[in-house]
């Protein structure tokens, strides 16, 4: 079965910063999409720009798995078009949330937390350790790659305590992080992962590229959307599995809706 | 150490409901109040009625644990004061979350999910089980205790899974419900615990007012609170914990805030 | 690619007690078997009474997932086998305890707690519960479904807390149960589903069937077995991924093993 | 209340390394006991060499919390007495385990996994973060501390996915480990912490003691000991939480016991 995976990029630096712009001269966006159909999923993409942001209803209706680079312009992003993301995580679209992400507003939605972390643009390497060698996410991976040039993001990273930790990263600086964790959310898998800063050529890493395509592999769910995940239905007494009569003081009439 | 805990009603069905006001000639929330200072808890009160919801800043910092019981005006919530009360459970304020208030906006803000579920309201037995006798929660309490008259919340109940399970229930109609779940975000403890509703006497329930009790004190994070956990620091070269050298390019100018 | 399964059976009910032989002329072992194999899964049967009780090394190299069904001869399963199953499991074998296998050798290791409950034998009504609706273990299955005589297991269920929970079940005695529940140790992903009491033909249940199914299929790792997991390898001085120099005592010789 | 801890020490290197035994005259036991009571805790000291490794039944009865450092004797310790630990982790006694007892046997039994790792020892610095600043455990701690002699302990190490990441470290050589981690066994509270190597001072080092008294406090459970944990009650039909009547066939008669 293909998996369809849609990339959404901020789409901004690379028009506003030389560096970044000769490095993604197709925006990072195009790049993950690239390497991603390299690996047999069927990849497009969506930028910030685009009305709705390119993400329109029916779009994420069609998309197994959503990632999400953004940075600069995370206030940008409509919040009528973020709730839309949430709804789609929550009937079960897969997200991926890559590096600056995680100060995005669909992340911090999602996880209920800051999501905040320390930084440092140094240009120092950054080695990235596989915790759980059999996890679907490092198939294929050795127990740890370098990436020469990379961004510092260091602990305390606010996030729920994960599912799973998959990836922790060591820095030259001295610091360490937990670059790969996953969550679920409803009926979606939602996986966090820290490399990709854009003034570096994260994105063109062979092992980088194969974190992404396995990661889509894991997030996608085929069960059917759980379109009534957000309803909160009444099932009357005379639906109740067992036989009972109802008895004493209610608030509710038959057949009222509960309150939200 | 005495442990201060805030109790927040919506006190609304108190006074439009009669049998709600008379089982509740204090409100739900001065009922609570009461078992926990009987239970040596220094516990006051506030309701949806009074300025900023009676949950100005300075209240919630001095606040060890807040519990929250609100239903039908869920949306009179104002949302500046549900992103305060986030801010502080985020920094160490615990949150005992309290039947309907499942849908409440901090509720859901915190979990990532739409925390919906099935319900039936016909004063059905609910029996609660322990299934983690051990756990500070549970102290004191039988395998399991009754409910002669309670509202029946189902399953599928769509929250996270939780750090731990320490109470499921039984209900006459054939459900089952997680009743007694826990959660960290931040540095703050939650504790969603389903009997409450407002029709029955549920809160003048001994085994009701242990859990209570009980789970105010597992909530209270005596740590200082995490005041910077929204703040994303950068830590500049020249403090790194190792020696290093910036090299490469660069996006942020030295000591430019990172965006958000 | 097709999954290979092992139904692991104990098979001394099915000869001792006429009941059980009567809903079982193939032994639940060859109930189960032919169940998945309608499923498109490759499945065949091992039994404590073979040498080895059928669980060689080589067959358990390349078996998936092995299912375990035990109940009264707990005890005569020889710990060399228990143990060398234990290692296919952390080298990523998937591993199905069924029912009364809570109190096997094999859970008992994984699990590293007594995996006791309650119970009782009264061919009472079990309504199981799907909390998680959209894991792949719950694919096609109704929001619950009902087994009209089953073994009540009640809670408190001495295991660790799970990865997830899948299922509950209801019990018209008054218990609850968490019946479907997921971990994993090393590479190994384990699912306990507590329905199959002998006396009742509960694997010949459509419903059960298909959470065996789907079970086997999540259960199944298709990354290359985890052969090192018990090995801790030196990785000395000059394999450092940083260039570091040996400095200060040290209790090992170069070139020596850790201590086990 | 004060806690009564209960540092077990193997006891070998003090006496066969003249680095150890002058880093540790009264043994690294006899240390972390001191340390330990200059935190107000009741701390006394057992060792290998003493009758039952200084672990007599009646004397884990009134420990609340157990830690253990060994190394280069895991085997010599007996199975009777592991297992008399695991049952009182099992009741409700807390664990913490140290450094090298990531192989003892009793961490391996209460995991269910190997616990390999790798590791070197070069005398290279380690620096430890906190990645859960409010967690008990990391009370009075500054974000990181380093170790100016460590041996390195690096991923992946095999135990299962712990309830809470509380401390993370960083290696010279390019390793990173998660070096303090917790889990629960029934009503055991379960801490690892990775620094301890027997060579360096480690135990001296302020921040290794503070760490070492929080997580005392942290794994001390008040609950009465949860004696029945191992046992699995029938509960009979006319001890049924609701009345039911038995039905269809059975395997056991009345009042027998379940298999195990």
């Amino acid at each position: 079965m293909t998996i369809r995976a849609l990339v959404w990029g901020e789409n901004v630096h690379e028009h506003e910063n030389a560096t970044v712009g000769a490095l993604y001269p197709d925006g990072m966006h195009g790049t993950i999409a690239a390497a991603l159909r390299a690996d047999g999923i069927e990849a497009e993409t969506a930028i910030l720009q685009e009305p709705e942001h390119g993400l329109a209803d029916e779009r994420l209706a069609r998309t197994d798995v959503l990632l999400w680079w953004g940075h600069k312009a995370h206030g940008r992003v409509e919040d009528a078009v973020v709730e839309r993301v949430q709804r789609h995580v929550w009937q079960g679209m897969g997200l991926l949330v890559l590096h600056s992400g995680h100060f995005s507003k669909i992340f911090k939605r999602l996880m209920g937390t800051p999501c905040s972390l320390t930084w440092r643009e140094a240009g120092e390497r950054e080695r990235v350790w596989t915790v759980n060698p059999n996890h679907p996410i490092a198939a294929g991976l050795p127990p740890f790659f370098e990436l020469e040039q990379s961004e510092m993001y260091g602990e305390p990273f606010a996030v729920p305590e994960p599912s799973e930790t998959v990836f922790l990263s060591w820095y030259q600086g001295g610091e360490v992080f937990r670059s790969g964790m996953t969550w679920q959310r409803g009926g979606g898998r939602i996986f966090y992962f820290a490399p990709g800063h854009e003034v570096y050529p994260l994105y063109h890493d062979p092992n980088v590229q194969r974190v992404l395509g396995n990661a889509v592999r894991w997030a996608h769910n085929p069960a059917p959307r759980w379109t009534g995940i957000e309803q909160a239905p009444n099932r009357p007494v005379d639906q109740a599995p067992e036989p009972i009569e109802a008895r004493g003081p209610s608030l509710h009439k038959a057949g009222e809706a509960g309150y939200r």
